[in-house]
């Protein structure tokens, strides 16, 4: 399999890497935001947090659209497979995702994954 | 003094007590939020909660306008003044500010705050 082809394995690896990646950024964003409202000094602290959630909120939502929004495995056709390349380095740079994670993808689809994050 | 002019004494009086209502509002707003925070079970909970900031936030720069802007005491002109009789009324039903905080403005102000909160 090359990076426009997809099989169903690596669909199913694909889609796992997206959830786990899906969980511990949300998971990771509640455990900073509780942190730092509890060393919110005045409302100008809490006004800044809301700037960031706005962005991180639409940051999220636009990274993991095809999980939130419709059922990934059925739903989601060959060409967007091709753009979680992208999605991934940008996961695998950030740490969400390992290489552990994307195991079972095809070489060349790790390859293009690590050039992009490392570039 | 009626409810259209206000003397120095009463200008102080009304700055005092919107700060004292700002302060209690947003340490308030800030109490809550570190508790809904400590008892969200996954992100949805956290953007309705960032939902409720948004809203939160434009009500509250929306409401203590002058104070947050402005020099309140020098800038705000008399107009503005009559306007904060139904500031007032809007904090005293909500409870961030009671009669004591309101206590030497002149009996008409007293009445039509107490008269606009009750409605």
């Amino acid at each position: 399999m090359t990076s426009n082809t997809w099989s169903d394995i690596e669909k199913q690896i694909a889609q796992t890497a997206f959830q786990k990646a899906y969980q511990r950024e949300t998971q990771g964003l509640m455990v900073q935001l509780s942190e730092q409202i509890q060393n919110a000094t005045d409302i100008n602290c809490v006004w800044k947090l809301h700037d960031y959630l706005s962005a991180k909120r639409h940051q999220i939502d636009g990274r993991y659209y095809p999980i939130i929004h419709s059922q990934f495995q059925e739903k989601v056709q060959d060409q967007d497979y091709a753009g979680l390349i992208f999605i991934f380095a940008e996961l695998f740079k950030e740490q969400w995702l390992s290489l552990e994670d994307l195991e079972g993808l095809a070489p060349d689809k790790i390859a293009k994954i690590k050039a992009i994050a490392y570039l």
